[in-house]
């Protein structure tokens, strides 16, 4: 058996509380014009297609369950029973940099066929964020509107609090959550509708 | 074209504010104790299995791809080349109610092999919650702990701006990003060592 | 680096051949009762599940592909957007014992929710085999079959040729792409109708 | 209820009945050179990775699952916990017509790491094929070797028995089942062995 080290949980905490910092504030910062754009060409859409690398792609299948039970005709890139992208379709992108060359490859695709590309990303000067009809700006980790908060707290690295994509892939996932939240009010759904469509057999 | 309704992104905004609430509250209430056991558990362990079930699922792949990039032994039940469990493995399973079927099946036979169960749950009485060697508890949403803030900004249900399991999930994944904060400070990787780590071909 | 060993190809060889034969023969003695009811089955549904674990797991999401590309509705069970399985839905299971535990289970309830049930697998006598309201057999490795083929030609273990599910998978796969030439011919459509709907997003 | 059309299960018999063909000619003209030198590129590397791009893809996790069966260090391309390729890996690619843009692009990214890249192709003069270091034919539906036998016994047409990439997916299967049986020999590993690397939790 290895030694154990003393463990704290000092990171533990502020690692956490510094994620629901990140999440209010974007909660008060985000682009409703964008968002709304986004919804509508969802609502628009003939099919929905989500796609995302790595936990961006987590993210995008967390995104398309709820689209599922909220009863849209919605598939993930790469999943079996994924068909063709057609031109009244509406494909969405997650990723932070906008630059996974994998996504992007995708998004000049889905762009060719003449369907709706909707990028969410940090970064709308990327790659992806130029080839969209909509970006949908999520921030990444930003030290500056931590504001006086990291300094008063912070012993220890912010990279390490939150490190690589962390703080944008917690953050979509928070925002398209919302965005199912404003759908229900939209489509006038309960909870009991969404329940209904949930899959019985995992 | 369908036709589109005003949007007002009223709930958007709300369901986002909400989230980042819920998530301070858990990093103030959050059991020290238990997310110690966690960290033991997977620090003594050989491999590290992670299981869920839908969105659950997705928590526990996103975790697993962190734990790879800290340089751990770890699989994702039901992926192709995930091996038997032993043992001196430790079982991670992510379920917000604990009693989803398949998974605590896969409990009761982790704990048969003689292995470490540890359940991430909301539900300590559970069936997951009752087998599991260490029970990590995250709670779901919770109308009581809002206090004056759901009566002042509410318009609309609660259920609609958190539907199913979406509170438990994200705040799920909140912890379990900052068990790897706590992990990183433990170990003392750097971002640079989790980045040589990340997969590549994506 | 490692030392490397002589490499006959022997076994390789006659392992193919194993397999051609083995196809070959199932080939005459499948019963094409249970393949019409079968597919009878899959034409009536409003939607078809696949589910399968392991190596049977992915024979079933390569049937449902090519069912998606025939133009079905159809759905793997495990993945991102598969919805609530209803009364009017097939649900289809490939298991060579018949008795995978999760897959059983979730046969059970299908059954519950009065959905058909049809079972590929070995093991009419099964707990899948019991419960299905169509079983279609696909034998699995069988010495006996094979004739004075394998004392011939057999040098080393027919275990070691054909290990563990493999005859079972390999058979199943070619019956289920047969199934699908069949139903090509039922619909009348052509490859360039399968090439339409193939994804384009890979 | 569906009108059903009358079933004949012509086209299944023959179907299978060309496979298993498809599958013993294949075994007969198979370059034995070019499997040993895969088998060497297995037996040397540190870590083995697989990737394809639909059905391919599928066949790329079945011979993963049978690798790391028999104790081998191997990742699926794409899946949870799969870390960074490095030089003395060796990345393992199925693409029938060896163009499947994103694959090709690993195969690229793979070849700049220094790692070792196979190709198993109906395509030897295709982009992954022109990259690789050790490239495996595969042959994929042929009319031609098929000689009088499909003159005699075809009723309709050869793309509508095996459609799309359906014979090189089988083919490669086999071939890569095939494979397994050989490496068992090699290394002298019994089907208990196997056995006892089987995911328990599934």
């Amino acid at each position: 058996m290895k030694e154990m080290p003393a463990i704290e949980c000092e990171k533990l905490v502020l690692s956490m509380e510094l994620m629901g910092r990140r999440i209010s504030i974007t909660a008060k910062e985000i682009d409703l014009e964008s968002a709304k754009r986004m919804i509508t060409d969802i609502l628009k859409a003939n099919n929905i297609f989500l796609m995302g690398a790595g936990r961006s792609g987590l993210v995008a299948k967390a995104f398309a369950m709820r689209l599922m039970q909220l009863g849209f005709s919605v598939f993930v890139v790469g999943e079996s029973t994924t068909p063709a992208v057609r031109e009244d379709d509406v494909v969405i992108a997650i990723s932070g940099s906008g630059e996974t060359r994998s996504i992007s490859d995708l998004g000049r695709i889905a762009k060719e066929i003449g369907s709706c590309l909707v990028t969410v990303t940090s970064n709308s000067d990327s790659t992806l964020g130029k080839l969209s009809d909509t970006v949908m700006i999520i921030p990444g980790r930003n030290r500056n509107d931590m504001g006086g908060y990291l300094e008063r707290h912070m012993r220890g690295e912010y990279t390490q609090l939150s490190p690589l994509g962390t703080s944008f892939e917690v953050a979509s996932l928070v925002f398209l959550d919302a965005m199912i939240a404003e759908m229900i009010s939209i489509t006038g759904a309960s909870e009991a509708d969404l329940k209904s469509r949930h899959t019985i057999l995992e």
